[in-house]
């Protein structure tokens, strides 16, 4: 890591909420999106962490985020309860969702919460996995712009939405519903080295591995991550009104549109036994996989979410590691509102 | 078509209904299977259908399902709610399970139904479409024995575990968590054509297309079908303290064991907007999507379920096609227990 920016996560997060308050977040607005983004980079997701700072600024003074919005419940039935976030930042919206899924499963055994308009949500794994941290099972959905083929279609079609599970006691699934993720495609695109087969279309849709020549991301698993990507949108953003993909690809202009609509399912597992028990259990599937015999070039079998387990751990006490043009990019925008760098580890 | 046998709907229903009843199913458990398998067929999904009547027959036979089971809720609280199938057939425990998720997205607007210890449940996709023509959206699950390599085992070590999603108005999907059904490797297995890359494992799991060397199936996108199938064991079998993966992977005889548990999630749409409009801009989904310009080699864009629904129509106005070794089985079966098989269509 001698050619990466280390900097502890404390400080990393001050800077990025100074920022964030700089550019004309509210304080606990900026104060929310800097843990979303750091927590990504502590679990070894840099794409979904800081360097994500200047696109936010960006879109804090363009107006995209709307810094007025004040996401609140708007409506709450039994165990259903929607959230309008108003166009706000994404965390902004999502971490009320988080408190209010808790809530609701507390008090019903169960929940569904949408979320409706905000902006990227970063990780979508850091709501699910706060929503396990309180005893609750958690699913966590969230629908966005076209950026993905859907199965048969020439061009971006639906969108790459996440899904995230995550339980009580560990295990933490945080899977986007197309092959490869969109920072891949960037990363090739920027080194023109050819992409992995299978994850990307050119204008004709086919396939190719020319990061030039690629226009679209495949969905996973062909129709299935395809269907999946469409049922989220119609989960969230068509039971909610507010459809983000017919609106997209009937107004082009709309392509860009940069809102999303998320979904929170929590369930409470003590409801059904002792939590307790549940943990045991769930280690020993995880121990019962884990032991078994590995095939040909797989030196450990993983379970979801254990790399970003021990990424959390490691970063945690050594600090974050940055690539230094994405942290000169984060300092320069830093410059611009006068805020200061916190200190480099080892430097 | 013409060296199928074919077989109108209702008539198969009830062929179906007495071996069941003969064999040794309560009358109205012997209905609901019947009901369900005939509902796979009409949907295109034989594999799913009446050409299981002897293996479900034979599990009647040997006690594996068991014939005194009364499926019944045996939790309730808020939204949540919890049944026991007691062993039942599967469609048996799976119905009731239908109507009280329904219960209960009815009165709390949203429910997790938890479906205990039941034999196999038919296509799931029954199911979570029973609940959107209610009104509700639909999220089924279903956790079952090993039978699927985990990202990186040599052998099987979760399952095939399948999801199904389904919206009031139209939109089905249903797929395995696999990259490919267990039924394609057991006719490629029969004919002994090889099989498509990527969908099996070999002994040393190393990826096979000869479909004698199979030995176990490959998750669907590699980290991301293993890591959802084991969390639909999660969700289901560890939340409702009855493990199917761990115990079947610590104790190989029960690498057998035919019991599955499920879960069924619904919303009401209609507590966050007008059903109408939902429908509406669900259709608007659809149709924006099948509009887009198409990859090369694509005639038509399908939505998830549409096949399946187009079939449905056919089948209902034309009957069923069934392979004739497939039908003289059942009928082998149906002589058994002296129920006479119905009238061919055509012949």
């Amino acid at each position: 890591m001698s050619d990466l920016v280390v900097v502890a996560a404390e400080p990393l997060r001050a800077f990025a909420r100074e920022i964030f308050q700089k550019a004309g977040l509210p304080e606990d607005q900026a104060a929310v999106t800097a843990e979303v983004l750091v927590w990504a980079d502590l679990r070894g997701h840099p794409s979904h962490g800081v360097i994500r700072v200047p696109l936010y600024a960006g879109w804090i003074g363009s107006g995209l985020i709307n810094t007025n919005a004040r996401p609140k419940v708007v409506l709450q039935k039994g165990a259903l309860a929607k959230i309008d976030g108003e166009g706000a930042v994404g965390p902004a919206a999502m971490t009320p969702a988080v408190d209010v899924a808790i809530a609701q499963a507390r008090e019903h055994a169960a929940a569904w919460v949408l979320v409706q308009d905000h902006t990227h949500a970063g990780a979508v794994g850091v709501y699910a996995s706060r929503v396990a941290e309180a005893g609750f099972a958690a699913i966590v959905m969230s629908a966005l712009r076209p950026m993905m083929a859907f199965h048969g279609t020439r061009g971006s079609a639906v969108s790459t939405n996440p899904v995230a599970i995550a339980m009580p006691g560990g295990l933490l699934l945080d899977m986007s519903t197309s092959s490869s993720s969109r920072g891949k495609l960037g990363v090739a695109k920027a080194t023109g080295k050819p992409l992995p087969p299978g994850i990307a279309l050119d204008k004709e849709g086919r396939p190719t591995t020319d990061p030039n020549a690629a226009e679209t991301l495949t969905p996973m698993a062909g129709p299935k991550g395809a269907g999946l990507s469409l049922m989220i949108e119609a989960l969230t953003s068509v039971a909610l009104g507010n459809p983000l993909i017919a609106t997209a690809l009937t107004d082009r202009k709309l392509m860009t549109n940069h809102r999303q609509n998320s979904l929170i399912m929590a369930m409470d597992v003590s409801a059904l036994g002792d939590l307790g028990l549940f943990k045991e259990n769930l280690a020993a599937l995880a121990k019962a996989i884990k032991s078994q015999p590995r095939a040909e070039g797989f030196e450990r079998i993983l379970m979801p979410g254990e790399r970003g387990g021990n990424a959390f751990v490691n970063r945690s006490r050594d600090g974050v590691p940055i690539p230094p043009r994405s942290w000169q990019q984060v300092c320069d925008v830093a410059a611009k509102f006068g805020v200061t760098p916190p200190e480099r580890i080892g430097a």
